[in-house]
């Protein structure tokens, strides 16, 4: 009997219909009604058969595919996938071993794949406290940009592009950080494909293995892991109410010394916090005295919700000590992956020599498109739009937070930034309330993620990017139903890490 | 006086007309016409006193804009560089100082950055035998294409993709590698930006610093400089008519464990041979003996002009040793950096884990896109119609190397690829050849590029993909001129490298 779908799609569920879709099928497969290598319908008769858009069916097959669950092939349909992983990411054992010869010791991964597994488990949670809103995207700008870029019917834009990016795109960026942010007009600018390549990209240009670069702890794990590639050992610096430790890292450069600081003075992911006037200047001085490169990520730069922003420390380097990055990601498009490196016209060339061995050049119709969109003020405009979204969002998660759950959590309100980072009574396994709420369709991040050890830490970090206000006040009171389960025993066990 | 505008277009000319109107304002700042600083017209102006369309103006102030001649600002206009680079690259003396307190030694860069430069000068020439042709790039299809994803106006496009690419695109490369290259459906795949990121993010995988890694040699630089970016070793491996020599491979690895060798079996580059099948069986047996992966970069697959390709490989490898590495780059578009990697999905897996750290994920749009013209057949039509027309431009180029460099120098007819490799008689020093050809507008890239040591050796390779016929019988006949200036003194000299 061929398999029909069995849920009825309910327009009072807070989440996007496509979800639904997708959670009812991934159910079915779960149960067994649906087995690998089944057929599924054609988006276009399931749609037909739901009166939904087949954009809606589209989307839900997109995320199972995203999944692993289900495949599709142009020629003969959608199947469930022959090969499902179990939960821990392990190929079941009906799969093939693969690569038997290249059963050589792989180089170890240990946390960072674990961080990794994790991350995208939460992330695809009905409610995840990660990741962002596609509702919020600016589909249409971005429809008129790539048009125009295209009506200029330029096929150099397809060829081989300039090495630091379409120099249209090149002198937007630069006006922009020259008039709002104050960066210096003898700056080297290079485009990159978001604020990631642009950290990976100074590492690589900085830093020789044995290196070491002293880190934000908690702090940005993804970041961490770019800096470890290169083969440099991280030391871990504190932060707190005015962000980066600066006596600490001070006495620890002292002991040894170092080759670079990774930081993010707005906004510190996770704290939240912005470092104070007189640690930047003190972390300037530092540097240049003890002749060491300071990254500053600025990729949050623009989420803020109350005081006009601090300019960047880059903005106060007289010594050319900084190289500043940042990203349209946040605040404009996430897939776009448009990004920029700024910093000393020596490191910058460095910089584009390393480039073209990744990725060769950058895609010009996109770069272009971006130009438009920065010159006619649009992307200014959506980011004003977003962000007064996104504080309404925290203030709706801060005010459900307040009411539900201020037993248990402490927090500071983050002026900017897109989360809000909690101390949470230690007397709570924010591990098994994390997995709790996990069951009960709820993804939140807990401390372990942000600290090097990977270890057990009392925080929970609370992203307000991707879900609505009634969406958010749902998932805090699914939480609180997913709090009983993690309140720990009385007599303390040794749980390891 | 304002500056005006000195030359006239001659259409006679086989120098697209833009490139021209570079050339004469390049000429007009070496003269001093123009001065730093000096503000050029507007392109809307300049092209109304030339009678040629607005775009030509723009694509030529692009090519000016790339040699950092002059910078636009939106606001202010076009205005002739204030701080030119000079031939060698350094900064003139006038430029600030920059990176004062980064002063530290950086790492050594050495004959990379040679390579580079010299790479860029050459491929600015205006009869250029390096780069690709933008007058042949589907610029229509890939219009299409972009409206039709956008259409489908799908906000999760534009949010945090993938981890291996949009599935449509995955699923439709993965079935044109299957039906048309022998791929094993087992295999895991990844879509990447072009085939640099493949082979950066297979070695990235799979090498940790002080592991040795076999290359062919003559071979690609860019690809050589990705190896070592991960800490390894280079040995070098000779290439002869049947390819990769894998007797000496053998013998090499006796001596010492490697991890990975990087071959190109299909039109290596630059002799363009194709690996023989007894080679190839040779090579997957030795790699599953000795347990190390085979790096197949493919990224030349499909330009071939008399016989079938042989298939790669990855088609032949029963112990998963081999990691395929492909690209959309040379048979449809560059600036679209998409690239693709195949093989053993344990090791994919760990691709996937490394991808995020240096550029989070993909971009959606352009990814749908892609799917649908390989959907379409739209890429695998253009891509004959470029083979049909790169095999007019290679027979052309040999008859005018036939007819008037026969004296100096030999090569093969290449089946494939995109380039003649050739040997030329030693009383010839090809890097003054070379020089004295750039001053005829010629650019060609000599033996060192393709050799470790990057020294003097009696080779020249011509590229046939950015020029047409008549371009390139022009460019040979200024070659031929250039010769008389390039002969040896009698009396050898030692010239070091």
């Amino acid at each position: 009997m061929p398999w029909r779908f069995s849920i009825e799609l309910d327009d009072r569920n807070a989440l996007p219909r496509y979800l639904q879709i997708a959670q009812a099928i991934a159910r079915d497969v779960q149960r067994g009604r649906l087995s690998p290598g089944d057929r599924i319908p054609s988006s276009r008769s399931l749609a037909q058969q739901l009166s939904v858009h087949r954009n809606t069916v589209k989307a839900a097959y997109e995320e199972l595919a995203a999944q692993g669950l289900i495949s599709t092939s142009p020629s003969s349909g959608t199947f469930v996938s022959s090969r499902l992983l179990d939960v821990a990411g392990q190929p079941s054992e009906d799969a093939p071993p693969p690569g038997r010869a290249l059963g050589f010791d792989l180089p170890p991964d240990g946390a960072p794949d674990q961080v990794a597994e994790a991350w995208r488990t939460l992330h695809r949670a009905p409610y995840s406290f990660t990741g962002n809103d596609p509702r919020l995207l600016p589909l249409a700008s971005l429809a008129r940009a790539y048009r125009s870029a295209l009506r200029s019917r330029n096929r150099n834009l397809l060829g081989y592009q300039f090495e630091r990016g379409h120099p249209r795109l090149v002198e937007a960026v630069r006006s922009m950080l020259i008039a709002t942010r104050g960066l210096r007009t003898t700056d080297g600018l290079m485009i990159t494909r978001g604020g990631q390549m642009a950290v990976y990209l100074a590492i690589a240009a900085l830093v020789r293995p044995g290196d070491v670069v002293a880190v934000e702890e908690p702090g940005y794990a993804f970041g961490w892991l770019a800096i470890q590639r290169s083969g440099a050992e991280l030391t871990a610096i504190p932060v707190d109410e005015e962000g980066l430790c600066v006596d600490v890292l001070e006495a620890r450069v002292l002991e040894h010394p170092i080759r670079a600081v990774f930081t993010t003075p707005h906004h510190q992911y996770p704290t939240g916090v912005t470092m104070s006037p007189s640690r930047r200047r003190r972390l300037l001085e530092l540097a240049s005295r003890h002749r060491f490169a300071i990254i500053e990520d600025d990729a949050l730069y623009g989420t803020r919700y109350e005081r006009a922003p601090a300019l960047p420390l880059a903005s106060a380097d007289r010594e050319g000590v900084t190289l500043y990055a940042g990203s349209f990601s946040k605040l404009f498009a996430p897939s776009l992956r448009l990004g920029y490196l700024a910093g000393p016209d020596q490191v910058l060339e460095r910089v584009s020599r390393i480039r073209p061995l990744i990725d060769v050049c950058g895609d010009g119709v996109l770069e272009l498109a971006i130009a438009e969109l920065l010159e006619d003020g649009e992307i200014e405009r959506h980011a004003r739009r977003l962000t007064r979204v996104l504080g309404q969002r925290r203030d709706a998660l801060l005010e459900a937070l307040q009411q539900h759950l201020s037993a248990v959590l402490e927090f500071r309100v983050p002026s900017g930034g897109t989360a809000v980072w909690t101390e949470v009574d230690p007397e709570i396994d924010v591990d098994r309330w994390s997995a709790s709420a996990l069951e009960r369709g709820v993804g939140f991040i807990t401390g372990r993620f942000f600290f090097l050890d990977h270890r057990h830490h009392s925080n929970v970090l609370l992203a307000f990017e991707r879900m609505n206000e009634s969406e958010m006040r749902e998932a805090v009171a699914r939480m609180v139903q997913a709090l009983p389960s993690a309140k720990k025993s009385r007599a303390p066990r040794n749980r390891g890490s």
